[in-house]
């Protein structure tokens, strides 16, 4: 058992204060990490706000975690310590199920113990995040950050990277394909870099006239205003995906308006009802579809993580002392970040 | 040219009623056919009272057409006079578009035409559908009837049959598969006699206690009460696909927790606000997925004819006297028929 510093929300209405936490002493399957950087998603906002209404106070978040590892477990086989290693949105799952043979933890049957807020499998303590010194979890959980690729920056790759990446992966999105990307936040501005190395062809929908620049800087082909009814107009039936980023109620119609038949709408960003209502013939008309889809599995993950080593894919950051955490969830609830705050870990004791 | 003996709706809120229409002469690759029977779908009901708002009066309803062959023009060569044979939901497309390619008429880019209430692509004369004598239409849309299916109770499957077969066969529904189809009308009561054919574990979703040993009897191998919230929690993530074939507004987020992650639920018959507005997190949680499907291609319509025929496979009906179309309506709008009423098109002179 050690002690650790880190930030943590103690009531839905209070700023986040510096607390001092425990991790665990290291199981045979474990991996110690120090933490250098940790991406500052919406989700941690949300549960730091109890916005969901599921919050255990005090809660540490921080699903974007990218360090060095300090030590290992005796039946760590993967990484040693030295490791550049990075753990996302989940740390354990049941193993076992159908879900999990399929790599797909994030589905896992008896429920996915997340980075933050569930409870450990083993000892039943109350799992907590990445805004925190350091973090011990298991082997199978933590990725391997690839040579050459710049950590700061990979950081939100654990979430916004891999959230956008694997309903592309699973829908086979590639070469010929065109895909729209709507919204060009932390999420969207991944999914236009991503579908494009994947090799489609990429349309960023904005409300914003004012991003239309750095839709084309990174990396769409083609940018819509989706308030200009013409500029709508004019991409009915040309999509094959429509990857939908946005994380509160809009109309989704028109998009799907914009769908080829066979076309699918993904929704990544929206866990509220999907309103104003989906209008039944704008599916079965074109046989198009309305998916979901929750970040992805671990072997996923690394992959991904490969793959935008390869690429030379990162996200834009703008990195943040712990310090202003409060001022950047105040930031980003304007919408006020391109496209995602990193917390370096060298500032919780500075 | 020729004048036939029809019936016809001449205004939203008046009955059909008789009228003489006209044919159209043969051209090259048309296919003249004496009517025999004629499926009544709801469709029909709903152009009738322009519930849809586009109805242009007088018009013929009817897309279950089964008959004999009388003449064929020169040009045709897959039937012979004297052959049983269908039209169904389409009687022509552009023929050139990738959905025309691809087998999928129905989502022609150019806009199929349907066979009641649509202009002919040549003299733009509006299409009259099949509660008549006979109708005249072009080769490539005409249906041969498969030896031994009997004709009167295979009309309905050009409409109720292929709506159901065309998505089964689509999402590639089989042998390991568990399908709930939602309601049991004319559609619904297909669906489940298809899935069950194609291999999957059938279970019938109904409000209604009354239609649990009818389900049984049409080959469902489970049903559930979906107004008895103990039997929809004990089915929770348990299918791969849910076939809707509730042609109403209703929630279908019971439904979408009834499938396991990955599983799609498909949309056959609402062609209105999918109200109670679909939960986000319920298809992103899970990876779920809201398809639609409208009718299905020719060939596609074909190989289900085929199929029926080999696993004698047929529509539950009521045969009409013609004189009755408005009273069958009225019926009709309350649920009230087991599951399709098919016109006796010897009663129209009779």
């Amino acid at each position: 058992m050690s002690q650790v510093h880190a930030y943590a929300a103690h009531a839905e209405d209070a700023p986040l204060v510096p607390l001092t936490i425990e991790r665990r002493a290291l199981r045979d399957d474990d991996v110690a990490i120090d933490i250098h950087y940790c991406g500052v998603c919406h989700s941690d906002l949300h549960v730091a706000y109890n916005d969901w209404g599921s919050t255990r106070y005090p809660i540490v978040p921080g699903h974007e975690i990218v360090g060095k590892v300090t030590a290992v477990g005796k039946n760590v086989t993967r990484v040693a310590v030295g490791d550049a290693v990075g753990v996302g949105c989940m740390v354990d799952s049941c193993g076992s199920c159908a879900a999990c043979h399929d790599g797909v933890e994030q589905y896992c049957l008896n429920g996915v113990t997340m980075t933050y807020g569930s409870d450990d499998r083993i000892d039943g303590t109350k799992t907590q995040g990445g805004y925190s010194s350091a973090i011990v979890t298991r082997e199978d959980f933590v990725l391997t950050m690839p040579e050459g690729i710049e950590l700061a920056s990979a950081a939100p790759l654990l979430c916004a990277g891999i959230t956008t990446y694997s309903p592309l992966r699973h829908h086979g999105v590639g070469k010929g394909h065109k895909v729209g990307v709507i919204g060009m936040g932390g999420l969207g501005h991944m999914g236009v870099k991503l579908a494009r190395a994947l090799g489609a062809e990429v349309t960023l929908f904005t409300r914003s006239e004012a991003k239309v620049e750095e839709a084309r800087r990174n990396g769409a082909h083609h940018v819509v205003v989706s308030t200009d009814e013409a500029q709508m107009e004019a991409v009915a039936e040309t999509f094959d995906f429509m990857l939908d980023t946005v994380p509160v109620a809009h109309d989704i119609n028109p998009y799907l308006d914009a769908l080829k038949y066979d076309g699918t709408h993904i929704l990544v960003g929206l866990i509220e009802p999907v309103e104003p209502a989906i209008h039944g013939a704008r599916l079965i008309g074109k046989r198009r579809a309305v998916a979901g889809s929750l970040i992805g599995g671990i072997a996923e993950t690394q992959e991904m993580l490969d793959f935008c080593a390869a690429q030379k894919i990162t996200c834009d950051v703008e990195m943040l002392d712990i310090k202003h955490i409060n001022e950047a969830y105040a930031r980003m609830q304007k919408g006020d970040v391109r496209y995602r705050f990193v917390i370096d870990m060298a500032t919780l004791d500075a």
